[in-house]
């Protein structure tokens, strides 16, 4: 680990990045349609910044910016044995809106835009691995979605592939192999493994057996991975409920021109609400000379304050279970997916948050917390997103007490469910690859 | 059996229907909106028949009417067991569009509307088992993708449910309780199983242990159903290959007012294409005595002449594999979905039909066809929509020599994808059902 942290303080070095924050009219290539409409691309690629309104049964109608980025890109991780060991090949990476120079991403981490060359930069390393141009053996290949507070039905393809033994794989600048033991290490700290690779690592599957463990915890997270351990809920009873929690989700999205949505206004240098609460539209100029594009500028969500997501866990019969809440995020394409226990994107939001449980997650310093650090949410698109991510233990309620969209479940029937679509959220995937780190 | 033939005459002697096509002036309670816009209700609720545009990359813009139906209704089986053989809940029902009087449905097939009484018609016998008012064991419990050639990302919840032994259920007239056995042999006949029921049953799990099977087809089946089967291509890889078609899949579809469609035309009985192919919109008139409500007007999709839908299927190592193919419909929620070998809507799409594997699809009376019969689609919505349900065995090429969107895979692969949405389309399920009819 010695010889990582050097390395990446090499590679920090080695680079020059600069992020300002600059007016709107600073923009180059980004333009407001009308005057008063989306900030959107020249080249109509991209990503843009729109308008949403949203209704549903017995609430006001609500209004937001949201990003409309309808491409699917590839977040993907090459994995190769090297003597026996599983090793995973990360990338140091710059994105404007981190709160460190660099962070450790995925092998692949990029859109359609950037490995079809919309960019006109240099060519996606590794690429041909997740098109199938090179071979390797898929280990998961899943589109999962992002941030449905701030995203319009985005997803992105989480991949793990694992290069064939006689493949001599180049070994690229700002790229190194870590093992998994050496990536769960680096959870440990805050803001090194990025939101990209932590919502790839949650889709691997178990690997191999892991050493006994010693504690009670230890014991209780093995037996939670094995998916035929004794869950609370069955798998069809768990589907049941989620079926239904979508069958009544009754939130309808309507897009609207982003010049249009009450309650926000714009100045020339962010958009805001009116009461300056939840997050902010800002615009950035970049100067970076290891990315595709040495230069570029473009808009940014900054949310306001420190964001919080928990996991209360507790044992059911020496079984580890996670407490999960069902969430209809507004930009969700399907209604539904099962988050975190607690979720607070920005510092307002955790004071509106209606969780029963928010309360429940201890201080810093607490014995009952299991894991806990601060990592930075996607910085190609969102400006200091940091939250704090909190896996504690907690008598919490037993099933038939809990409200009616939380439920207690074992990280196997997680697992089981991060193969499909839609159904994990991107916080709760993060939580999730903490999880797995702890033994 | 002899016993079912008497009992569903006698329902259909017992009652009296007439379905009448009518001019779009004579429906009543829906209109076009300012004349030459949407076919709506009175009451914004039901449904409506919208305009729909599709663009694709390389290909011209297309345009057609789409039915546009945001609730999610229930169709639902309750099952019980009687002397140890579970037994079905099927209802006798008589729908506007289908051929025959009377066709079998599921214990509840019912919209919001139906059962939040917006018909102010009486209220939907044996609900309560399906909304946790009345216990129950869930066996499946899924959101199920309809014809997305026809319908506006519309889907039902599918749920088989089992009463408490000790549950005394009431049989209520124009229902009877079937066994498996006995409504897979209704599922050989023509138009007895309506399609909200096979939908139904292709989500159930395998139940028990079937008969040692006495032909090789047999066994085959049987094996094909073990999940530990030894498929061509593990799940791992087949949900890969799935989710490289989603992300590929760039159908943008849009919504456009009914009346603003090139290429179709309107007269005061039907909605049609210019050419006279694929499908119109008309109006029928309905009196009935057995529904939540006695009469009423709508309009229907009826598609021109009789549709094919078609598994080819073969054997790899003793297992029986399916051969799917993944379509992207206009109206799926998300792109992609796994569909028959062969899917025609109508007899001009039949002609019109991409499929390499058409001209594979034996006539009536080949000793290759395992399975035939003709079944009705939704009667509800659709008018005479008719299909011809063929599942034969092949030669088919080996995995690897399969067009990209073209996969082998087994019935267990089949099933397990089933507890989840929208990877089955309701073509394919109709099959599953049919297919595991035959052992």
């Amino acid at each position: 680990m010695d010889e990582f942290d050097a390395w990446l303080a090499e590679r920090a070095a080695a680079h020059d990045f600069t992020v300002d924050r600059i007016p709107f009219a600073g923009l180059r290539g980004w333009y407001f349609e009308n005057d008063i409409g989306n900030l959107v691309h020249d080249s109509g690629r991209f990503f843009s910044v729109e308008g949403l309104s949203l209704r549903s049964p017995g609430s006001a109608d609500r209004f937001q910016p949201i990003i409309n980025q309808p491409e699917v890109g590839i977040l993907g991780i090459l994995v190769k044995e090297f003597d026996g060991v599983l090793h995973f090949l990360m990338q140091a990476k710059m994105e404007p809106g981190n709160p460190v120079p660099l962070m450790l991403s995925p092998t692949v981490q990029a859109t359609r835009s950037n490995y079809t060359q919309v960019h006109r930069g240099s060519r996606v390393r590794y690429l041909e691995y997740f098109t199938g141009r090179r071979p390797a053996r898929v280990i998961a290949d899943v589109l999962q979605s992002e941030h449905g507070d701030w995203f319009y039905r985005k997803r992105n393809r989480n991949m793990l592939v694992e290069a064939d033994a006689g493949d001599d794989v180049p070994l690229a600048d700002d790229f190194c192999w870590l093992t998994l033991g050496q990536i769960n290490a680096l959870l440990a700290r805050d803001n090194v493994i990025n939101m990209d690779s932590r919502t790839v690592l949650a889709c691997l599957p178990p690997v191999g057996e892991g050493a006994e463990a010693a504690d009670r915890f230890g014991r209780s997270l093995a037996a939670s991975r094995d998916p035929g351990a004794g869950a609370v809920s069955t798998m069809t009873e768990l589907l049941s409920w989620f079926t239904g929690l979508r069958t009544d989700c009754r939130l309808d999205a309507g897009r609207l021109p982003l010049g249009a949505l009450p309650g926000w206004q714009r100045d020339d240098k962010e958009i805001s609400r009116d009461d300056g609460r939840r997050f902010r539209v800002v615009a950035v100029d970049v100067r970076a000379d290891n990315r595709e594009v040495a230069s570029w500028s473009q808009p940014l969500i900054e949310p306001i304050g420190t964001g919080l997501s928990a996991f209360l866990v507790r044992e059911f019969d020496g079984v580890l279970h996670v407490l999960v809440r069902a969430r209809a995020e507004v930009g969700f394409l399907d209604g539904v997916e099962l988050g975190p226990t607690v979720q607070c994107m920005s510092a307002c939001e955790r004071e509106e948050e209606t969780s029963p449980f928010l309360d429940r997650i201890p201080a810093p310093g607490s014995p009952r917390i299991r894991y806990e650090a601060f990592h930075a949410e996607e910085g190609g698109r969102f400006l200091n997103a940091v939250g704090r991510y909190v896996i504690a233990e907690a008598d919490g309620p037993a099933p038939d007490a809990l409200p009616p969209d939380h439920a207690w479940v074992t990280v196997g029937q997680l697992t089981a469910l991060l193969r499909h679509s839609n159904y994990v959220n991107v916080q709760a995937r993060t939580l999730v690859a903490c999880l797995n780190s702890l033994g």
